[in-house]
């Protein structure tokens, strides 16, 4: 493999002084790209994008092509492991995803397998394989999973939800039978995240979408404490070098003591937290990734560096800091305020890390 | 006007002793009522029934003929504001409220009228006057309104939305317009809310459904602000009695001290955060409402119970307690349910206000 040329996402992962803040986004590699939307037309649907190596590599570099991000994120959907499970994944027009099989009984449960990573989620590591070739150094590559959680909800649902009562249904009657769904999800996202790093990702990802829709009690018990089962048996170490294990509950801002507590190296934050009351109260045990509102990409040029500035603020000197956005990036920002964006991140850091580096 | 013969629900938002914990539930007025869904369908659509004062008054006691709630609700809807300033509200099937003429520009702001609610929502006012003589003081009756914030998303918007563009878009862009819109609405809202009042109602909540998709910042500068603004100018005592008023941010755990610094008399939680937590949290300052997450209602019975056991030993014994749901009942819950969650409240609560009533 390739020397690392750009290792700053990895160190401020593993609060390592940097010479100034890193910065990525979610969702970099999408729709607000008119290159993306060309090579998602060739690849016809979304699920053949993901599944052509070449073309996931493609679209996976495009936004490092544009603009001086510091790190590359693996393209692929956070439902192909259910989709490797036999539920048969689509996307329906404007609706979301869907599952032509969604777990509706005990049956259903108990029969699912197990994927293994280099058979039915193959052109996954293949094209981590590919990315991390064509990257060639240049930045890190973030390979990511869903929760358990968050796989179990559209696996019950069948698609997207507002109320999750299917879900929530089968939690609050069947809590034993969630168990064993979100246990057999937390196997098989390990197995995933250790096959992706095996291929060559070098920090991984835990996207929590709908662990906010809970309860606290209920996040710990059906959320983090199956989080916390990945996070323990996650490859640590890979290419000489430690590989850092991200967390991500949408709306977890409440927990935030209890998800550093798990052993994991980072968490992600959306826009809903004060990055430094955060930092406060996760202390170094942490680092922190995040966290303007992907709205603000709407404002003038101005307005995105002094809300950048503000976060750059709330953070204040000293390591672990990744910036990002709270969430993905909307499809409708025009690329050249994501630019603004990034730039800013770079500009306006470095007086923060003065001397440290 | 008649006495009032169960007052545990203001006395519970004054921190006043009780003999059990009063309960309500958002939505109690709903589709998941039969008897609801044939007024509704004698009605017509949503808004001929929230602008028929027979009908709304029928539909606001179907609840309490079923079940031995502690108050009533005024039925209506949170955004007859933006209808009664001309923005044209109607429903379509399965898609939400939706805004004939949403707000696009400045012109748009600028000419926005304030309404006289004796006057545009004169319709209910008159709902309100007909539920207090056909309550005939059995329980007290609560009024309410959409927070300015919340009623902004959707007049901007023109209906519901995931991704908040447009309202963010002008709140990042044009901050200055979104005050003038902002404090437009709050003067609105205050002598919508104080007609309410001089109509009959006895306490008010302002729901403020999508203040948690703002940043700390902004929730401070786009929401509380303005729910302040109305705390301020509402009226606090009538008919011999204080008039409490609620303040209901969705998503808001973060923010609670905020809130409850705005000198409102309690606070509505949604399922996210611990009731005792937040109990600690807001000390002596406020009561608080809430917060059995509604999915738990499509759970047994016996599982319903448990819920309501540990919200109860979470919030511990003392006053200032209302319990509720942290969410509106979903449409899809047996009323049975509904009937096992008010009693349990009722049975379970006893102990911890004994000798203190």
């Amino acid at each position: 493999m390739a020397d690392l040329k750009n290792d700053r996402f990895l160190r401020a992962l593993l609060r390592q002084p940097v010479d100034v803040t890193p910065v990525w986004m979610m969702r970099q590699a999408g729709r607000y790209l008119p290159e993306y939307r060309a090579t998602r037309g060739r690849a016809g649907d979304f699920m053949s994008l993901c599944k052509n190596p070449e073309l996931a590599c493609e679209v996976t570099l495009q936004p490092l092509e544009r603009f001086p991000l510091d790190a590359a994120i693996l393209f692929s959907d956070i439902l192909t492991i259910p989709d490797a499970m036999g539920l048969g994944l689509y996307f329906e027009q404007g609706e979301g995803p869907r599952f032509k099989s969604p777990v509706q009984s005990e049956a259903d449960v108990l029969q699912l397998p197990v994927p293994d990573p280099e058979d039915e989620l193959r052109y996954v590591m293949d094209a981590v394989r590919t990315i991390r070739g064509a990257l060639a150094g240049r930045v890190p590559l973030i390979g990511f999973s869903g929760s358990p959680w968050t796989l179990a909800t559209y696996m019950v649902e069948g698609g997207s939800t507002k109320e999750f009562s299917k879900v929530k249904g089968m939690l609050f009657s069947r809590p034993d039978l969630m168990h064993q769904l979100l246990d057999k999800l937390a196997r098989s996202v390990t197995l995933y995240l250790n096959a992706q790093i095996a291929a060559g990702a070098q920090a991984v990802m835990v996207f929590d979408t709908w662990g906010g829709v809970l309860t606290p009690r209920d996040y710990k018990a059906f959320s983090l404490d199956y989080m916390q089962q990945i996070v323990a048996g996650v490859t640590r170490e890979a290419e000489g070098r430690r590989v850092p294990i991200i967390l991500f509950t949408k709306g977890g801002g409440q927990w935030l003591e209890a998800m550093a507590a798990t052993g994991c190296d980072a968490l992600g934050l959306d826009w809903t937290t004060d990055l430094g009351e955060a930092r406060r109260r996760v202390g170094e045990r942490v680092a922190l990734q995040g966290n303007m509102d992907p709205s603000v990409l709407y404002a003038p040029p101005e307005r995105i560096r002094a809300e950048v500035a503000e976060i750059l603020a709330s953070f204040g000197h000293g390591n672990g800091h990744v910036f990002n956005l709270g969430h993905g990036i909307h499809q409708g920002v025009d690329p050249e305020r994501a630019r603004v964006f990034i730039d800013a991140v770079h500009e306006l850091s470095a007086s923060y890390h003065a001397g440290e580096f």
